[in-house]
């Protein structure tokens, strides 16, 4: 069902420090960035094979991952698993009693489309999945 | 330099619950489980595409990840990096002044060659590079 980790998300609290630490010390080239208004994050993702680290700035202290930062500080928010066809994937989770934050996809950054599964139904992990854009053009 | 995302490190409470979720909940295969005395941990490791699952139970309440537990709970312990060569990141690492744990590599499981970056020179976030055993056969 999973095809590989799409991302890891960061919560971070210095943006372009961030970014510098993945792009000039780790060079991983900075492929997207953006702003998702409704989420409350100013959001970077940067290439790492076929993989991505997606760097989360909060627009605000009373945003997710605000409260995150405030309550952890910085450091690893969600991982990502990327699958073929997102609603497929959650007809099947669903099957399997797995509770779900969003039960039909919404749309990501660079018009992915996403879901997030409930953290208490993932192992205390919060875990999205996502079918890239490229796969549906 | 970082070629793709080795693991996602995940600290777990209860590992036969934990495996269950991934292997039988996200259909992730377990391709090897081994006890590291000298880390504290029993740690299995899933497929998911290139990428692995790690997912970290510790043997006692004073290790690394059973004083993480105490402290965070489970969740998302660590990322690492697959490198082709260990040294040769190592070596960059450190000539762009990254503070290092370990400044030589040391044996992670399944024999690969490991070393941790510190967490006050990446963002927070503990950050492992990995030189997978099949790559220096």
């Amino acid at each position: 069902m999973f095809q590989r980790i799409d991302h890891i998300g960061i919560a971070v609290a210095d943006l372009d420090a961030a970014v510098a630490l993945h792009e000039a010390t780790y060079g991983m080239p900075v492929v997207h960035r953006e702003t998702v208004a409704d989420q409350g994050v100013e959001a970077v993702l940067l290439d790492v094979g076929e993989n991505h680290v997606e760097l989360l700035s909060p627009l605000g202290d009373d945003t997710p991952v605000g409260r995150f930062l405030a309550k952890r500080g910085p450091g690893l928010h969600h991982v990502a698993y990327q699958v073929p066809d997102i609603e497929a994937a959650l007809a099947a989770l669903r099957a399997q009693g797995v509770r779900l934050i969003d039960e039909t996809p919404r749309t990501g950054i660079r018009s992915s489309r996403v879901a997030f599964l409930h953290p208490a139904a993932s192992g205390s992990v919060l875990t999205e999945i996502v079918e890239p854009a490229t796969l549906h053009p």
